[in-house]
């Protein structure tokens, strides 16, 4: 396997999308192939899981099925999309991935991590990411952002209450101090550019992304 | 727990939901509180995951996919319908439960039937059923019956080829090997009356269900 995963995660409001965004177009720039996509959807199979799970109608699903639902739509993301990609030497950006599982279904909800791990190395056949830039930001400020920017109502997800919200933060700062050699973890409270400037200096560092 | 779950499985064409339809039957005529259900199914969610899984135009579904949305379906299955019916000392009737899984995924699809295990005890939170029929029947004839008698086209999972339906059949015979104090072995072949009496006797036997 040749190609590079590289994922985005974070409490909602944290501006992974943004940031992701900004590195697909700078890889486009530099002529690089890349395959972006996002989580929970991605695929066909994968974007009817996704109604499914972000359906606020669906206020009776059981925590289990939560956990398995993202699991499956993760497991045909793999399989169609992000293993392909990466045997043909392609650069993935993902929008969350394992860790968002863990975060907001482990910590979150306050299930073994161990179990939903096991659950997880299952679905994905073991595909890890290479790196993953983990944009922190406090609960209150991450909710105030997806609530007046995006103009949209809550989905089932964002409507949990604020205790679930910290837990899920903690969830994610847990998980990166567990494998700071794969984590890179920024303070999403400063401004969209400087964000971007240090996912930018990793990717230059690491895997010479980018001659300038 | 007061109450008493009974699961039916069996290769397609065994005759599980005929004689499920006529063990409900039998217990309303005495008076009996049941519940009955079906997999995949049974719940909103778990229809919607139904449809899912059997549309034959999602043919690029991978196994691990498969696997995860069959073991969702069945944990909210459990958390909106089996668990409560036997908490409030009902019995529950189900077409196919964790069996299934195991015969037509760990052993139809050659994949380690422990993983897909535990995949399982996660979705049911444990939840096991007291007494399973398992209505065998050899493939051939199974399958004959499916085409000819219900009419329909095939779904996605009976499109599959002969060989894999063989390796859910020895499955099905392999768990029945293993539990034999849940298992009821029934030779299908039988007329439909025969494995009624069959059905009927072991649940007076066992259950004291129907006094005479």
């Amino acid at each position: 396997m040749s190609g590079l995963f590289i994922t985005f995660e974070g409490p909602d409001g944290a501006g992974k999308t943004t940031q992701l965004n900004r590195v697909a177009e700078w890889l486009e720039q530099q002529g690089f192939a890349f395959v972006r996509t996002r989580e929970p959807g991605g695929t066909k199979i994968s974007d009817s899981i996704r109604t499914l799970l972000l359906n606020p109608e669906n206020s009776e699903m059981a925590n289990e099925t939560e956990v398995l639902l993202y699991a499956a739509s993760r497991a045909q993301l793999v399989s169609e999309v992000i293993l392909p990609a990466l045997e043909d030497g392609k650069i993935v950006l993902c929008d969350r991935y394992v860790d968002a599982s863990l975060a907001y279904q482990g910590y979150g909800l306050a299930y073994p991590v161990q179990q939903i791990a096991a659950i997880n190395r299952f679905a994905t056949t073991g595909v890890q990411p290479d790196r993953t830039y983990l944009l922190d930001i406090p609960v209150e400020i991450g909710l105030r952002r997806v609530f007046q920017k995006r103009g949209s109502a809550p989905d089932r997800i964002e409507r949990k209450d604020i205790t679930y919200h910290k837990s899920v933060r903690k969830g994610f700062l847990t998980l990166a101090k567990k494998e700071p050699e794969r984590f890179c973890l920024i303070d999403a409270r400063q401004g969209e550019d400087a964000v971007f400037s240090v996912i930018q200096s990793d990717l230059k560092r690491h895997f010479s992304l980018g001659g300038n």
